[in-house]
């Protein structure tokens, strides 16, 4: 069975107990935990069928990295678009005539109805952050994400109310569920963005899941890097049928796929849900044997 | 020179050169580290002398190890006042009738003038904290030190408000300046304890001390592993002398100080200031030799 079936078929009470609750007694209690996903039950199946038949949407980071040109950045928006995608996200915080020239061609090329997120990378401090995406408000980005410290709670969250009404979007350096406990304590995210392998597994990111649950903000997962949509797909895939009874979307990369045996796929802009035994995770032995250090074919000559 | 000494040397401009700033903008910035820097200009020479004089205040944590017999925790109470220490530190966090036993025993046996500061290890959540350090209250400690997990900040905070007016202590598991920012931001610490070896080095060091003088909360610095005292004496030196102006108290443990070629010493309660240039960090050649992994000879047969 797929990881995200096998999570989902399993009871409240199981789910619960695969949760280490130390620390979040203040936020999320194991009874709370269960509430929640008793409360979930209902239209598990519907909602299963719906993944196999729909599958999962995704959104493509494909588009905006810096450096790209204007022409690129249009020509891959373009694609996005004619691929599926309802949202596309680019990178900002290098220079902000740069990103006012690159969100006006993006959203140019996409229109109105197609979500633009901007991703800082942590480069900015709490005060520089306000003023630039600020900014870059006028080109309504569906998020901006990382814009300081992915430690810095106090410091997101008065991004945060400085922003508003851009929602702002952390977690993909996040480290453990404490640090994001408090970010939703401190109202300091609008979006929480799991990582299938920052934390310690899939144990603790269902405490994430259902801490974001208990606040009733939205887990977007970061993807994109080696494995990072193959795994995450199945943490979703959970998250929407047994946690939050809600799709949202999962970051998508056409990158490096290859070296799994069982690559994520997604199709007109939406993830397949796998149907393979397991967390998607294993990679090819010709993979595994080119890229083992050092005596892999890639390391020699 | 040594370390301390050659940090007190530099001037205000140096010193906040050696730091990085970057998310610091909303808590301290350079010139306002240059400001505090500027302002204990005043009497650095004074308490050059001050220092090699008299050193640095220390106090004990020898007594008060979970386990320890009743008896040899009053013996060892006994000793550490008899040594000229003002202030020994107790375990506490496994059973909350042993902790009342043990605390009553050391402050009948130090008499109300001794601090007695206790320390949890992060064994509570909150709500577990709050009730326990209220049960203690009345052997009116210290502090209380990690009374959670050191990255809950808002968790911290909470029990601060709560068990005031004890006070509360944490940082020897705090991994970086951006964490302690917001431990003083968010008023969750009392008392600040740098670590000599967690975070990067003596430049983060320096930005902890000037966050801490910036918001007025004292550093008292953990100690007690192995070389933890020899390394973080300098920092507290020049935190005296060229920072905060006042200086507190040095955990002090002893042990394992003789693998190092130039071992902290502690005198009636006090940290005699080093004179050998550099930070006291070079171990013995003969330790080294008997500890390396896996030829030295304490891990043969």
């Amino acid at each position: 069975m797929p990881l995200w079936l096998l999570l989902a078929s399993l009871s409240p009470a199981q789910l619960a107990g695969l949760v280490d609750f130390r620390y979040l007694a203040d936020a999320l209690t194991p009874d709370e935990a269960v509430g929640l996903l008793e409360r979930a039950l209902d239209g598990r199946a519907e909602r299963i069928a719906a993944l196999c038949r729909d599958g999962y949407p995704a959104y493509s980071t494909a588009p905006g990295w810096l450096g790209y040109s204007d022409e690129l950045l249009a020509a891959l928006c373009d694609e996005a678009v004619r691929d599926g995608f309802r949202q596309v996200k680019v990178k900002v915080g290098a220079s902000v005539t740069d990103d006012k020239r690159g969100l006006a061609i993006a959203r140019e090329t996409v229109g109105p109805d197609i979500g633009i997120a901007i991703d800082a990378n942590q480069v900015w401090d709490v005060p520089t952050a306000v003023g630039w995406v600020r900014e870059l408000a006028q080109f309504q980005p569906a998020w901006i994400e990382e814009p300081t410290s992915p430690e810095d709670i106090l410091g997101t969250a008065a991004i945060r109310r400085a922003v508003a009404p851009v929602r702002v979007a952390s977690g993909e350096h996040v480290a453990n569920r404490v640090l994001f406990k408090q970010l939703l304590q401190a109202q300091a995210i609008d979006v929480m963005q799991i990582d299938a392998c920052r934390v310690a597994g899939v144990n603790e990111n269902i405490a994430n899941l259902l801490l974001a649950a208990k606040f009733g903000v939205p887990a977007y997962p970061h993807a994109g890097g080696v494995g990072l949509c193959e795994i995450v797909q199945h943490l979703s895939m959970f998250d929407y049928v047994a946690v939050s009874g809600t799709p949202r979307m999962i970051e998508w990369i056409d990158h490096l796929h290859e070296h799994f045996e069982v690559p994520a796929v997604v199709s007109r802009g939406y993830y397949v849900a796998p149907e393979t035994p397991g967390a998607s995770t294993p990679m090819r032995p010709e993979s595994v044997a080119e890229y083992t250090y050092p005596d892999g074919a890639a390391w020699r000559g």
